[in-house]
This record gives C-alpha cells, sequence and structure tokens, in this order.
C-alpha cells in the first residue's frame, strides 16, 4: 500500500507556518512499514484541494489529508473530499451532539459554527478517535479497483492529528494493507560529544551494519534533547525486531556508553528525577540565567512533586544576596554559583541545589561575553562547579545550559555512587 | 506566473527532517508576488523525481527544486531536470574549473564525485549565484506555450539556498513574469475569545472582503501564542497594500479590539513586559503550577531585567509559608494565590506580583480536577484574582495557564488606567 500526504493551509505554502504535521506522519508510515513517496502542500482552495487529492488518489493508494477540519469558512476538507468522492455533505446527527456536549461540559455555549464540523461525506465515518471537537474522517473512494482507494482526513492542530494517526489511520491502513513486517527503531540519547566524534567512534559498526544489513544507524542533533543515535531494524516480527535492537544497542553502549543519559521517550530531567528519586533526594533549584527554563521542564513532568520541591529565580543580583543569602559578590562567577547552590538548599531545605549563573546576552555582563555560564551544585552539604562557554545566541545558550547543568548533576550523582 | 515548490529528499518523506526550505521559498514568493499553490516533497528516485517535476510543471509556469544538487550518487536532481528537458548532461568545464578551485582556495583535494556537480542538462544555464560547490540551475523547458515553463534548481542545503534563491531565481522569475504586485500580512495577536466566536464576530467582514477582493482573512490557533487573524492583502506597491492593511486592522479593532493583545512578532510576554515598563513598575512571579514556565518565557526576551526582578517557584505548598509567608491554608485556593502574589512582592520587593497556583494533572489534587487554576494579582498592594478551568492534558494546562495569567495582569493595567 502507498499512501500519500496532503497537508492543507495556505499559510504553510506562505510559510508562515512550517509544516511539521507532514514530517511526522510521514515518520509514523515509515515505522509502520507503508510506503510513502510524496508528500503535498496545498491552501484552503477548493479546486486545488481537489485537484491536490485526485493527483495523490491517482499515484498512490491512500492519502492521509491534515488540516481544514476546523469550525471557520476557510475549512473546507470536508467539501473537497465530497467532491472527490462525488457526494454531498450530510450532518451526523450523532456528532452534532457530541460537539455540542463538549461544550457543555465546560461551561461555554457552542457558537452555530461548529455544526459544520458534523457535516460528513456520504458514505464517510467518523475516525473512532476524536481529541478535540474536529471529527476525523475515513472516506472509501471507488475508484474501480478491487478495494477503494482511501481518504483519511485528520485536523491540522498537532495533538489532535497526533492521537487520530496513531489511534485510527495508520491500524485501519495496516489492516487494509495486510501490513506484516515490523519496523522499529531505538533512540539512544547522548550529551557530552560531537556529532562527527560520535560517527568516528561508530564508523566501524556503521559498515559492517552496511555489510549485514540487519539495522541502519543515524544520528539526529536534537538541541537540548540531545544528540541522538536511532537504530532502525525490520523483521518478520516484533519480537525478532527486538532482539536486533537489543543486539545492536548492547554494541553501541559499550562503544559510546558513557555519553549515554536515556533511551527513546527519556529526557536528561526526567532520568535526573529517578536518579535523585532512587536516592532518596529532594531537589532545588536556583535559576539565573535560565530564568525558570530547568524548572519548567522539570515540573513538565507529572509526578515531580516528590523529588522537586521548588526553586528561586533570582534573576536581579540583588536577589541572590536577600532570598540566597550569597555574599555580595559579582553574579558571574564560580564563587556566586556555589553559593546560590548552598543558598538553594537552606531556603528551600533540599538536599541538593543545583545553580545557574551567566551571559545569555545578546549583551555582555559583567565584563564576560555572552555564553558564559556557571553551574554550581551542593549535594548534602558538598560543593561542585564547572565552567561553559557557548557561542551560540541566547536561545540557545539557555537552552543547552539547561540540559548541560542536568547533566552535570547526573554524572555527580553517578560517580558519587561509584566513590561509596 | 505560477511556481511551484518541489523539495527532493527521502530524508523528508521519512519525517527525519522537517522541511523548512519550502516554506522559506514560499514566503519568499508570496513577498515577490508570485502565486504559488502547490508544494511537493519527492525522495531521491528518478522516476519519481520526473513525476513531480511533470505534475508541477503541468499546474504551474515555474518549478523551483530544492535538493539533490549534491556530489554522492543519491543526488540525482540534474538527472531527473535532463530527463524532463529530454537533453542528455553534459559536463561544464568552466563550471569544473570553477569547483576544483574553491577546494584549492582551502587546500583540500577536490574528490571526483564532486565533478559530478560540474553535469548540467544541455541547454541549462547555471545560476549566477553559487556560494558553495553545488552550481544552482536555470532551466528553459519548452511544452509548446508562448514562453518556455522554467525549472530552477537550488541546494538543499538553507544558507546556500537562500543565497541563490534571492539572488538568481527570484530576480529572473520576476523579470520573465513582468510582477509589479506586492504581497504583505498583517498578524493580529487575540486571547480570550475561540476562534469559532471571533469568526462569528467577524463573519461580515469576511464577507464584505470576498465580495471586493481587497484582501483576506485568516485564521490561526497558536496555542499559547495567542488565536492569530491575519489579514492578508497585495497591490501594486508597497505603500498600497500597507494603506489596506491600516485600514483592515482598523475595522477588526473596532469589532474585536478587546480581545487584540499585540501584532506581528509580538508575544504576550513582550507586550506585557513593556505596558509595566511603560509604567515604571517592576515584575515578581510566584508559580507553583506553571512551575517556571511563564519566567522562562519572559526571560527568553533580551532586556528584561529593567522589569523582571526574578520568581520565586513554591512548587511544595510547604515553601509557600516558608518562602512567601502565606498561611497555612490549601495550596489550590483563591486565597492562596492572593497571599502568594503579596508574598511575592514583599520577598522580592516588586510593585507587582503574579501567582498561579492549581492542579496541573493528570491526577486531581486536594479535590480539585486538574486544570482548576487560580491567578493571584498584586499591583502596589491591591490585590485581584482570577479562577480559571481547563479542560487539557497537564502540558497545555501550563501554557495556557501562563499566556492566561499574563493576560490578566494586562488587563488589570490597562482598566487601572481607565480608571484613573
Amino acid at each position: 500500500v502507498k499512501c500519500e500526504v496532503v497537508a492543507v493551509g495556505t499559510e504553510l505554502l506562505l510559510g508562515q507556518i512550517v509544516d511539521s504535521n507532514s514530517s511526522w506522519i510521514g515518520e509514523q508510515l515509515a515505522l509502520a512499514g507503508i510506503d510513502s513517496f510524496f508528500q503535498t502542500k496545498v491552501g484552503d482552495n477548493l479546486e486545488r484541494m481537489v485537484e491536490a487529492l485526485e493527483t495523490a488518489l491517482h499515484r498512490s493508494d491512500a492519502v492521509i489529508v491534515t488540516g481544514g477540519l476546523g469550525p471557520t469558512h476557510d475549512d473546507i476538507t470536508r467539501d473537497a473530499i465530497a467532491k472527490v468522492m462525488g457526494v454531498e455533505l450530510v450532518r451526523d446527527d450523532e456528532l452534532a451532539g457530541r460537539i455540542r456536549a463538549m461544550f457543555e461540559v465546560v461551561g461555554r455555549e457552542m457558537p452555530d459554527n461548529n455544526l459544520r464540523q458534523a457535516d460528513l461525506p456520504e458514505g464517510a465515518t467518523p475516525n473512532p478517535i476524536q481529541p478535540g471537537t474536529a471529527p476525523g474522517l475515513i472516506c472509501e473512494v471507488d475508484r474501480g479497483g478491487a478495494a477503494p482507494k482511501m481518504i483519511y482526513a485528520v485536523p491540522g492542530v498537532p495533538w489532535e492529528m497526533k492521537k487520530q494517526i496513531t489511534g485510527g489511520v495508520i491500524p485501519d491502513l495496516q489492516e487494509r494493507a495486510g501490513v506484516k513486517a515490523v519496523i522499529r527503531n531505538r533512540t539512544i540519547r547522548t550529551w557530552g560529544r560531537s556529532e562527527s566524534g560520535l560517527a568516528e567512534i561508530l564508523d566501524e559498526e556503521i559498515t559492517r551494519l552496511d555489510h549485514t544489513g540487519a539495522a541502519t544507524i543515524a544520528f539526529l542533533a536534537s538541541g537540548w534533547n540531545g544528540l541522538l543515535v536511532r537504530v532502525t531494524a525490520k523483521a518478520a516480527s516484533g519480537a525478532e525486531v527486538d532482539e536486533i535492537l537489543d543486539t545492536e544497542q548492547a554494541r553501541i553502549m559499550e562503544l559510546i556508553g558513557d555519553v549515554v543519559f536515556g533511551f527513546d521517550e527519556d529526557t536528561m530531567e526526567s532520568v535526573v528525577l529517578q536518579d535523585l528519586r532512587d536516592r532518596g533526594l529532594t531537589l532545588g533549584l536556583a535559576e539565573s540565567l535560565t530564568g525558570g527554563l530547568i524548572a519548567s521542564r522539570i515540573t513538565a513532568i507529572p509526578g515531580c512533586s516528590d523529588v522537586f520541591r521548588g526553586g528561586v529565580i533570582p534573576y536581579n543580583r540583588e536577589l541572590k544576596v536577600s532570598v540566597l543569602g550569597t555574599s555580595d559578590i559579582p553574579a558571574v562567577s564560580e564563587q556566586m554559583a556555589i553559593e546560590m547552590a548552598e543558598g538553594v538548599c537552606s531556603a528551600l531545605d533540599t538536599d541538593v541545589g543545583l545553580a545557574v549563573t551567566g551571559v545569555a546576552g545578546p549583551s555582555p555582563h559583567e565584563g564576560h561575553d555572552p555564553g558564559t555560564v556557571w553551574i554550581g551544585l551542593c549535594i548534602n552539604g558538598r560543593t561542585d562547579s564547572a565552567h561553559l562557554s557557548f557561542r551560540y545566541d541566547r536561545e540557545r545558550i539557555r537552552q543547552f545550559t539547561c540540559i548541560s547543568a542536568l547533566a552535570f548533576l547526573r554524572n555527580r550523582l553517578l560517580s558519587g555512587d561509584r566513590e561509596i
């Protein structure tokens, strides 16, 4: 089965939004073992949407359309599909009721426009997964072949789209395709070595895999989420694929294990939280240059409150002294970072205090260039520090400081274990 | 003249790279007044690249192809174009010499592969701009029309691509098209009303514009960056376009001005920072449920330190009492939100204290459902509060709380002005 992706929205053509939906869908199709050879973007124009859908149906067996399912006048994906199917739009009363109920639950009145979302091309079925007010569509299009061609419409809102794709579209596609081959990948997350550095160490292994064809290795720089090593394997069953991935992961860990902090959905903050939890330690943060960025990442994790007690953002230097009780010294200094870490342990009554101070830029501060960063750490009264120097813009200096500070804490926890 | 974009690369289809090149090119075309109705992604496969090019040439007058001009064997854009033109590839000795010279300048030996980059489809001319080793191609394709159809090939490497587009492709396209029209847009940022609610209010105006054709209005939900209303206009000169946009903006402001917080690149936090700066007020934050998210957004803005003194993240309830001096009351309550706001004014010595407390989920807390949020505000000793109730997941509860809390502060500053 070949399945194309069509992303709808004039704002995509005008470059006002980057179409990351199609990329994500393309990845899901690849992982599900479904071929996908073309992706198209088209504006909110009925005639051209019909043209794009016809072209896609001509080249492929199925099309996933994302976007244009909202309640407003420029949301015309439903109309375009009806035209391609040669049918009318019909209001689905059950859907209409469901949408109305969603508004009632939150105590809001439903604008009449939203009823448009209950209009389905005749013969289409709604996607069984409907996380928001926009129902997805599953439409069979008869083109004279043995099996009907398929159009799947999903919303453009990423979280709604993702749930409908994984819960409704991919399973339906796989069932129709009778897909048996299982493709899976494993992501090995690293921090602390460059991409070319990793590539050099893994060079022999990559060449070996090229010959055996058992799996492939790819690198993926993803900013403050780490530098990822992705292993992909294909086999007849899930068990076989997992065995290949396990073997390959073990080989890679032998080569670069020192910079690996996690796998798949792990993040540096989820791993550090667990490291602290395992040791029964509580955490407090003192964030100057990152201004709450580390805390916001940690508190994004449900259940963090057993480890994370809180933080202080002493953005103004005076607050470092008055709230954290540091000496009256320059903000961008090793001593300040250490005293902030000690201070946060006292002020918030935590076992561990992690502090960052420095210059995010764009201008120098206290005579230091943007990218000058000090990390301070206090674990049960024992202090430590690290100096970083980044040559990036403000946002990346802040982001890379986050993951670097957490990585520093993690390495100290692990080396503390070794010392005992 | 209609010009499509075709992005080449299997990694784009597999979702390993998001195709931001096409978005950027789309924006340049729009700004240059050139219609662009379709964008396509296709893998490194000769037959399918030819198919994508043929489809594009059929629908449009010109195609910009990005990617596949490198020196390796899977770089076959040159071959695909030659096939579409019905000609052979011919080595251009002058180009070959230029590429060789680039390697000599940096003291490296040229791999033989790179000579492939000097192979041009017969009749094609190189793009006059060549920042890297990959020459761009300008190709006339005779399809029997009065004017030839055009294929422009540019590299996939963003900085090389951008220079070739602005320096070579757009000027050639505009000259051939005799384009004079200028297209610009304006983004009006709102918070506080649903998309369908806005659409209903603006319905008459949208219908009116449909008739006059002077401009178009589109809605764009962008999460915690607000719900955007985008006005796009086209005219013969920049001055005329700006006049249309100004007029349209004024009309829209009359209708929905109460929920508009900014324009174009404004963000809620940049607008609030400026509102505070204008009034000579300093800000402190007490973030429980958002855990530093508001502070991290504010400190992302260079120069925020004249207004923003700092914040406290009393994630654990004990810290609300010990650090902010609140009463020993439940965390999820109006009284707690107000006392946190007062407490942060004292603790951080600020004019304004903004506090949020509530339940981010996924589990209930203190008997309250996820999405239960209290905002507390203290401006020069005068307190205020607001209650929110979201039915989203953890991340969106936190994000929407951020923009809602800042919007609440902003509205109080504005209504304070009105009272005086």
